[in-house]
Protein backbone atom coordinates (compact mmCIF):
# COMPACT_ATOMS: atom_id res chain seq x y z
CA UNK A 1 0.00 0.00 0.00
CA UNK A 2 3.06 2.46 0.96
CA UNK A 3 4.02 4.01 -2.43
CA UNK A 4 7.73 4.36 -1.79
CA UNK A 5 7.43 7.61 -4.23
CA UNK A 6 5.63 9.41 -2.07
CA UNK A 7 6.80 12.62 -0.85
CA UNK A 8 7.96 12.83 2.78
CA UNK A 9 6.99 15.84 2.83
CA UNK A 10 2.91 14.16 2.61
CA UNK A 11 4.20 11.65 4.78
CA UNK A 12 4.95 14.15 7.68
CA UNK A 13 1.40 14.96 7.41
CA UNK A 14 -0.23 11.89 7.94
CA UNK A 15 0.11 12.07 11.91
CA UNK A 16 -0.99 15.35 11.67
CA UNK A 17 -4.33 13.85 9.95
CA UNK A 18 -4.36 10.54 12.10
CA UNK A 19 -4.21 12.82 15.41
CA UNK A 20 -7.08 14.94 14.14
CA UNK A 21 -9.13 12.06 13.19
CA UNK A 22 -8.36 10.02 16.56
CA UNK A 23 -9.60 13.57 18.56
CA UNK A 24 -12.83 13.66 15.94
CA UNK A 25 -13.69 9.72 17.06
CA UNK A 26 -13.06 10.78 20.69
CA UNK A 27 -16.23 13.35 19.80
CA UNK A 28 -18.23 9.94 18.63
CA UNK A 29 -17.98 11.65 15.41
CA UNK A 30 -18.30 8.94 12.49
CA UNK A 31 -17.82 11.36 9.11
CA UNK A 32 -15.57 14.20 8.38
CA UNK A 33 -14.83 16.02 5.22
CA UNK A 34 -11.26 17.25 3.82
CA UNK A 35 -13.14 20.80 4.57
CA UNK A 36 -13.06 19.90 7.95
CA UNK A 37 -10.11 18.57 8.44
CA UNK A 38 -8.25 21.37 6.55
CA UNK A 39 -10.01 24.05 9.15
CA UNK A 40 -8.98 22.51 12.11
CA UNK A 41 -5.61 21.75 10.90
CA UNK A 42 -4.97 25.39 8.97
CA UNK A 43 -4.17 22.90 5.56
CA UNK A 44 -6.06 23.47 2.47
CA UNK A 45 -8.43 21.15 1.46
CA UNK A 46 -7.20 20.19 -1.70
CA UNK A 47 -4.13 19.22 -0.10
CA UNK A 48 -5.37 17.12 1.98
CA UNK A 49 -7.24 14.99 -0.87
CA UNK A 50 -4.18 15.51 -2.59
CA UNK A 51 -2.12 13.66 -0.16
CA UNK A 52 -4.49 11.15 0.95
CA UNK A 53 -4.72 9.98 -2.73
CA UNK A 54 -1.16 8.95 -2.59
CA UNK A 55 -2.44 5.61 -0.41
CA UNK A 56 -5.81 4.91 -2.09
CA UNK A 57 -9.81 6.60 -2.65
CA UNK A 58 -10.82 6.94 1.05
CA UNK A 59 -13.60 9.14 0.73
CA UNK A 60 -16.98 10.01 -1.77
CA UNK A 61 -18.07 12.73 -3.44
CA UNK A 62 -20.49 14.74 -1.15
CA UNK A 63 -20.36 11.87 1.96
CA UNK A 64 -16.72 12.76 3.06
CA UNK A 65 -14.71 9.92 5.73
CA UNK A 66 -15.43 7.68 7.43
CA UNK A 67 -13.30 8.36 10.63
CA UNK A 68 -12.67 4.56 11.39
CA UNK A 69 -12.20 3.87 8.47
CA UNK A 70 -9.80 6.17 7.34
CA UNK A 71 -8.13 6.54 10.92
CA UNK A 72 -7.63 2.21 10.70
CA UNK A 73 -5.88 3.09 6.75
CA UNK A 74 -3.45 5.71 8.30
CA UNK A 75 -2.66 3.70 10.94
CA UNK A 76 -1.34 0.74 8.84
CA UNK A 77 -0.13 3.33 6.36
CA UNK A 78 2.50 4.55 9.19
CA UNK A 79 2.72 0.76 10.94
CA UNK A 80 1.20 2.37 14.00
CA UNK A 81 -1.32 -0.54 14.01
CA UNK A 82 1.05 -2.43 16.27
CA UNK A 83 3.73 -1.37 19.61
CA UNK A 84 7.18 0.25 19.10
CA UNK A 85 9.32 -0.34 21.54
CA UNK A 86 11.43 2.80 21.75
CA UNK A 87 15.16 3.48 23.31
CA UNK A 88 15.53 6.66 25.23
CA UNK A 89 19.17 7.92 25.56
CA UNK A 90 19.59 10.58 28.18
CA UNK A 91 17.87 10.59 32.08
CA UNK A 92 18.24 14.23 32.67
CA UNK A 93 14.90 16.40 33.07
CA UNK A 94 14.38 16.06 29.55
CA UNK A 95 14.78 12.21 29.52
CA UNK A 96 12.60 12.10 32.71
CA UNK A 97 9.69 14.07 31.20
CA UNK A 98 9.75 11.96 27.93
CA UNK A 99 9.57 8.36 30.37
CA UNK A 100 6.51 9.84 32.16
CA UNK A 101 5.21 10.95 29.14
CA UNK A 102 1.25 10.45 28.22
CA UNK A 103 1.41 11.24 24.98
CA UNK A 104 2.87 7.77 23.05
CA UNK A 105 -0.06 5.91 24.21
CA UNK A 106 -2.34 4.48 21.88
CA UNK A 107 -0.42 6.15 19.58
CA UNK A 108 2.07 3.08 18.86
CA UNK A 109 4.84 3.42 21.31
CA UNK A 110 6.07 2.86 24.66
CA UNK A 111 9.71 3.93 26.02
CA UNK A 112 11.25 0.38 26.66
CA UNK A 113 14.02 1.84 28.14
CA UNK A 114 16.33 4.55 29.57
CA UNK A 115 20.13 4.98 29.51
CA UNK A 116 22.37 7.80 30.96
CA UNK A 117 26.03 7.68 31.80
CA UNK A 118 25.93 9.14 35.14
CA UNK A 119 26.10 6.45 38.11
CA UNK A 120 24.42 8.71 40.50
CA UNK A 121 21.15 7.55 37.85
CA UNK A 122 21.60 4.20 36.90
CA UNK A 123 19.67 1.76 38.73
CA UNK A 124 17.49 4.53 39.98
CA UNK A 125 13.98 4.48 38.90
CA UNK A 126 12.12 6.42 36.18
CA UNK A 127 9.01 6.36 34.07
CA UNK A 128 5.93 4.32 35.60
CA UNK A 129 7.89 1.33 35.91
CA UNK A 130 11.69 1.36 34.26
CA UNK A 131 15.08 1.47 35.87
CA UNK A 132 17.78 3.54 34.46
CA UNK A 133 20.29 1.61 32.65
CA UNK A 134 24.17 2.03 31.52
CA UNK A 135 25.02 3.83 28.44
CA UNK A 136 27.91 1.13 28.25
CA UNK A 137 25.41 -1.29 27.58
CA UNK A 138 23.46 0.26 25.18
CA UNK A 139 24.91 -1.69 22.27
CA UNK A 140 24.90 -4.95 22.76
CA UNK A 141 21.10 -4.57 24.30
CA UNK A 142 19.61 -2.50 20.94
CA UNK A 143 21.20 -5.52 19.38
CA UNK A 144 20.05 -8.30 21.78
CA UNK A 145 16.41 -6.65 21.54
CA UNK A 146 16.22 -5.77 18.26
CA UNK A 147 15.46 -2.20 18.58
CA UNK A 148 15.18 -0.08 15.58
CA UNK A 149 13.67 3.00 17.08
CA UNK A 150 15.38 5.49 19.48
CA UNK A 151 14.89 9.21 20.95
CA UNK A 152 18.11 11.09 21.88
CA UNK A 153 17.91 13.51 24.99
CA UNK A 154 21.56 14.21 25.97
CA UNK A 155 23.64 17.46 25.42
CA UNK A 156 24.43 18.89 22.43
CA UNK A 157 27.96 17.84 22.44
CA UNK A 158 26.92 14.35 22.93
CA UNK A 159 24.48 13.55 21.06
CA UNK A 160 26.35 12.94 17.82
CA UNK A 161 28.33 10.28 19.79
CA UNK A 162 25.27 8.36 20.96
CA UNK A 163 24.00 8.74 17.37
CA UNK A 164 26.90 6.74 16.15
CA UNK A 165 26.78 4.02 18.56
CA UNK A 166 22.95 3.51 18.11
CA UNK A 167 23.38 3.32 14.19
CA UNK A 168 26.39 0.82 14.62
CA UNK A 169 24.07 -1.22 16.89
CA UNK A 170 20.96 -1.18 14.56
CA UNK A 171 18.88 1.87 15.22
CA UNK A 172 16.95 2.62 11.64
CA UNK A 173 14.84 6.08 13.59
CA UNK A 174 16.12 8.32 15.51
CA UNK A 175 14.56 11.48 17.29
CA UNK A 176 16.66 13.96 18.13
CA UNK A 177 15.88 16.54 20.90
CA UNK A 178 19.21 18.03 21.10
CA UNK A 179 19.77 21.02 19.42
CA UNK A 180 22.48 19.71 16.65
CA UNK A 181 22.09 18.58 13.07
CA UNK A 182 22.97 14.56 13.57
CA UNK A 183 25.45 12.97 10.82
CA UNK A 184 23.95 9.55 9.96
CA UNK A 185 23.84 7.18 7.34
CA UNK A 186 21.70 6.89 4.79
CA UNK A 187 19.35 4.44 5.59
CA UNK A 188 18.66 6.16 8.95
CA UNK A 189 15.89 8.45 9.40
CA UNK A 190 16.32 11.42 11.75
CA UNK A 191 13.39 13.74 13.04
CA UNK A 192 14.71 16.24 15.02
CA UNK A 193 12.54 18.21 18.18
CA UNK A 194 13.37 22.00 17.23
CA UNK A 195 11.15 24.38 19.56
CA UNK A 196 13.02 27.48 18.25
CA UNK A 197 11.60 26.77 14.72
CA UNK A 198 7.92 26.28 15.62
CA UNK A 199 8.62 29.36 17.80
CA UNK A 200 9.79 31.17 14.38
CA UNK A 201 6.63 29.80 12.91
CA UNK A 202 4.70 31.28 15.23
CA UNK A 203 6.43 34.83 15.48
CA UNK A 204 5.76 34.90 11.45
CA UNK A 205 2.66 36.06 12.26
CA UNK A 206 3.66 38.49 15.12
CA UNK A 207 4.48 42.07 14.11
CA UNK B 1 7.26 41.68 2.65
CA UNK B 2 5.35 39.35 4.10
CA UNK B 3 2.28 38.43 1.95
CA UNK B 4 -0.73 37.81 4.13
CA UNK B 5 -1.62 35.03 1.17
CA UNK B 6 1.15 32.49 1.76
CA UNK B 7 0.01 29.40 3.06
CA UNK B 8 0.87 28.39 6.27
CA UNK B 9 2.63 25.51 5.36
CA UNK B 10 5.01 26.80 3.28
CA UNK B 11 5.71 29.53 6.37
CA UNK B 12 5.93 26.13 8.93
CA UNK B 13 9.15 25.52 6.10
CA UNK B 14 10.68 28.56 6.29
CA UNK B 15 12.22 27.75 9.96
CA UNK B 16 14.09 25.03 8.33
CA UNK B 17 15.28 26.38 5.10
CA UNK B 18 16.84 29.15 7.75
CA UNK B 19 17.79 26.34 10.52
CA UNK B 20 19.92 24.77 7.03
CA UNK B 21 21.35 28.15 6.00
CA UNK B 22 22.86 29.07 9.73
CA UNK B 23 24.80 25.46 9.50
CA UNK B 24 26.06 25.95 6.45
CA UNK B 25 27.34 29.65 7.56
CA UNK B 26 28.92 28.16 10.55
CA UNK B 27 30.72 26.03 7.95
CA UNK B 28 32.34 28.94 6.15
CA UNK B 29 30.17 28.29 3.11
CA UNK B 30 28.36 31.23 1.24
CA UNK B 31 26.85 30.17 -1.75
CA UNK B 32 24.35 27.22 -1.95
CA UNK B 33 21.28 26.06 -4.27
CA UNK B 34 17.76 24.59 -3.60
CA UNK B 35 19.66 21.12 -4.71
CA UNK B 36 21.88 21.34 -2.17
CA UNK B 37 19.00 22.78 0.74
CA UNK B 38 16.99 20.02 -0.69
CA UNK B 39 19.44 16.90 -0.06
CA UNK B 40 19.77 18.07 3.51
CA UNK B 41 16.46 18.78 4.15
CA UNK B 42 14.42 16.03 1.93
CA UNK B 43 12.49 18.44 0.41
CA UNK B 44 12.19 18.67 -3.50
CA UNK B 45 14.33 21.78 -4.74
CA UNK B 46 11.38 23.06 -6.99
CA UNK B 47 9.73 23.10 -3.72
CA UNK B 48 12.14 25.11 -2.18
CA UNK B 49 12.41 27.59 -5.13
CA UNK B 50 8.19 27.59 -5.24
CA UNK B 51 8.67 28.21 -0.84
CA UNK B 52 11.19 31.57 -1.04
CA UNK B 53 9.55 32.90 -4.20
CA UNK B 54 6.84 34.30 -2.27
CA UNK B 55 8.71 36.36 -0.75
CA UNK B 56 10.82 37.90 -3.15
CA UNK B 57 13.89 36.67 -5.68
CA UNK B 58 16.67 35.02 -3.46
CA UNK B 59 18.63 33.10 -6.36
CA UNK B 60 20.05 33.59 -9.37
CA UNK B 61 19.46 31.03 -12.49
CA UNK B 62 22.97 28.85 -12.02
CA UNK B 63 24.59 31.14 -9.35
CA UNK B 64 22.44 29.79 -6.37
CA UNK B 65 21.52 31.73 -3.28
CA UNK B 66 23.98 33.91 -1.50
CA UNK B 67 23.73 32.41 2.51
CA UNK B 68 24.07 35.64 4.91
CA UNK B 69 21.82 37.52 2.42
CA UNK B 70 18.97 34.56 1.95
CA UNK B 71 19.28 34.12 6.18
CA UNK B 72 18.90 37.77 6.84
CA UNK B 73 16.08 37.70 4.50
CA UNK B 74 14.37 34.40 6.50
CA UNK B 75 15.12 36.21 9.82
CA UNK B 76 13.12 39.24 9.03
CA UNK B 77 10.31 37.88 7.39
CA UNK B 78 9.89 35.34 10.48
CA UNK B 79 10.55 38.15 12.45
CA UNK B 80 13.80 37.10 14.53
CA UNK B 81 16.27 39.60 14.01
CA UNK B 82 14.82 40.66 17.10
CA UNK B 83 15.00 39.22 20.50
CA UNK B 84 11.04 37.47 21.91
CA UNK B 85 11.02 37.41 25.26
CA UNK B 86 8.75 33.64 25.93
CA UNK B 87 6.64 33.09 29.10
CA UNK B 88 7.46 29.46 30.15
CA UNK B 89 4.52 28.07 32.42
CA UNK B 90 5.37 24.69 34.19
CA UNK B 91 8.32 23.63 35.91
CA UNK B 92 8.59 20.39 35.88
CA UNK B 93 11.20 17.98 34.48
CA UNK B 94 10.26 19.25 31.02
CA UNK B 95 9.52 23.31 32.01
CA UNK B 96 13.41 22.39 33.88
CA UNK B 97 14.69 21.18 30.67
CA UNK B 98 13.05 23.75 28.39
CA UNK B 99 14.75 26.93 31.08
CA UNK B 100 18.19 25.54 30.53
CA UNK B 101 17.97 24.79 26.94
CA UNK B 102 20.39 25.99 24.38
CA UNK B 103 18.65 25.58 21.21
CA UNK B 104 17.05 29.18 21.72
CA UNK B 105 20.00 31.25 21.89
CA UNK B 106 20.91 32.83 18.57
CA UNK B 107 17.48 32.25 17.17
CA UNK B 108 15.55 35.09 18.72
CA UNK B 109 13.91 33.78 21.87
CA UNK B 110 14.77 34.08 25.30
CA UNK B 111 12.88 32.50 28.22
CA UNK B 112 11.61 35.91 30.32
CA UNK B 113 10.24 34.02 33.13
CA UNK B 114 9.06 30.69 34.59
CA UNK B 115 5.28 30.12 36.30
CA UNK B 116 4.50 26.87 38.29
CA UNK B 117 1.63 26.57 40.96
CA UNK B 118 3.55 24.16 43.18
CA UNK B 119 4.44 26.15 46.20
CA UNK B 120 7.71 24.17 46.96
CA UNK B 121 8.70 25.28 43.44
CA UNK B 122 7.55 28.83 43.61
CA UNK B 123 10.80 30.84 44.91
CA UNK B 124 13.59 27.79 43.25
CA UNK B 125 16.26 28.70 40.65
CA UNK B 126 15.52 27.74 37.05
CA UNK B 127 17.70 27.61 34.55
CA UNK B 128 20.80 30.02 34.34
CA UNK B 129 18.92 33.11 35.90
CA UNK B 130 15.28 32.52 36.78
CA UNK B 131 13.46 31.78 39.63
CA UNK B 132 10.09 29.97 39.39
CA UNK B 133 7.30 31.99 39.70
CA UNK B 134 3.99 31.67 41.66
CA UNK B 135 1.05 31.33 38.28
CA UNK B 136 -1.17 32.71 40.23
CA UNK B 137 0.75 36.23 39.26
CA UNK B 138 0.25 34.83 35.61
CA UNK B 139 -1.95 37.05 34.02
CA UNK B 140 -1.10 40.42 35.51
CA UNK B 141 3.05 39.13 34.76
CA UNK B 142 1.91 39.07 31.25
CA UNK B 143 -0.55 41.94 31.25
CA UNK B 144 2.74 44.20 32.46
CA UNK B 145 4.92 43.12 30.64
CA UNK B 146 3.26 42.74 27.84
CA UNK B 147 4.47 39.30 26.83
CA UNK B 148 3.37 37.89 23.38
CA UNK B 149 4.49 34.04 23.55
CA UNK B 150 4.29 31.55 25.62
CA UNK B 151 5.48 27.59 26.16
CA UNK B 152 3.33 25.65 28.06
CA UNK B 153 4.73 22.83 29.73
CA UNK B 154 1.65 21.61 32.20
CA UNK B 155 0.16 18.25 32.96
CA UNK B 156 -2.51 17.60 30.21
CA UNK B 157 -5.36 18.28 32.36
CA UNK B 158 -4.19 21.57 33.24
CA UNK B 159 -3.28 22.90 29.63
CA UNK B 160 -6.45 24.45 28.59
CA UNK B 161 -7.09 26.52 31.82
CA UNK B 162 -3.07 27.67 31.42
CA UNK B 163 -4.51 28.60 27.75
CA UNK B 164 -7.05 30.53 28.76
CA UNK B 165 -5.52 32.79 31.52
CA UNK B 166 -2.60 33.35 28.67
CA UNK B 167 -4.71 34.40 26.26
CA UNK B 168 -7.00 36.29 28.34
CA UNK B 169 -4.03 38.35 29.47
CA UNK B 170 -2.55 39.49 26.03
CA UNK B 171 -0.89 35.87 24.94
CA UNK B 172 -0.86 35.65 21.00
CA UNK B 173 1.14 32.34 20.37
CA UNK B 174 1.37 29.04 22.09
CA UNK B 175 3.91 26.74 21.81
CA UNK B 176 2.09 23.63 23.63
CA UNK B 177 3.34 20.73 24.87
CA UNK B 178 0.85 19.09 26.46
CA UNK B 179 -0.48 16.06 24.55
CA UNK B 180 -4.02 17.52 23.89
CA UNK B 181 -5.40 19.96 21.33
CA UNK B 182 -5.76 23.50 22.67
CA UNK B 183 -8.61 25.45 22.20
CA UNK B 184 -7.79 29.10 21.18
CA UNK B 185 -9.79 32.09 19.63
CA UNK B 186 -8.80 32.37 15.89
CA UNK B 187 -6.60 35.31 16.47
CA UNK B 188 -4.26 33.33 19.00
CA UNK B 189 -1.95 30.81 16.83
CA UNK B 190 -0.41 27.04 18.64
CA UNK B 191 2.23 24.95 17.24
CA UNK B 192 2.04 21.66 19.38
CA UNK B 193 5.29 19.66 19.89
CA UNK B 194 4.37 16.33 19.37
CA UNK B 195 6.54 13.52 19.54
CA UNK B 196 4.55 10.68 19.00
CA UNK B 197 3.67 12.20 15.93
CA UNK B 198 7.67 12.13 14.71
CA UNK B 199 7.90 8.74 15.73
CA UNK B 200 4.95 8.35 13.34
CA UNK B 201 6.89 9.98 10.62
CA UNK B 202 10.04 7.67 11.45
CA UNK B 203 8.05 4.03 11.30
CA UNK B 204 6.29 4.83 8.10
CA UNK B 205 9.91 4.01 6.70
CA UNK B 206 10.50 1.17 9.05
CA UNK B 207 8.66 -2.16 7.06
Amino acid sequence: MADKAVPDIVVGRLPIYLRALTYLKADNREITSSQELGDRLGISSAQIRKDLSHFGEFGKQGTGYDIAHLERNLKAILHVDRMWDVVLVGAGDLGHALAAYRGFAGRGFRIAAVFDKDPAKIGKPIGNDLVIEDVATLADRVREQGWQIAIIAVPADQAQLVANTLVQAGIRAILNYAPITLMCPSGVRVEQIDPAAHLQHLTYYLG
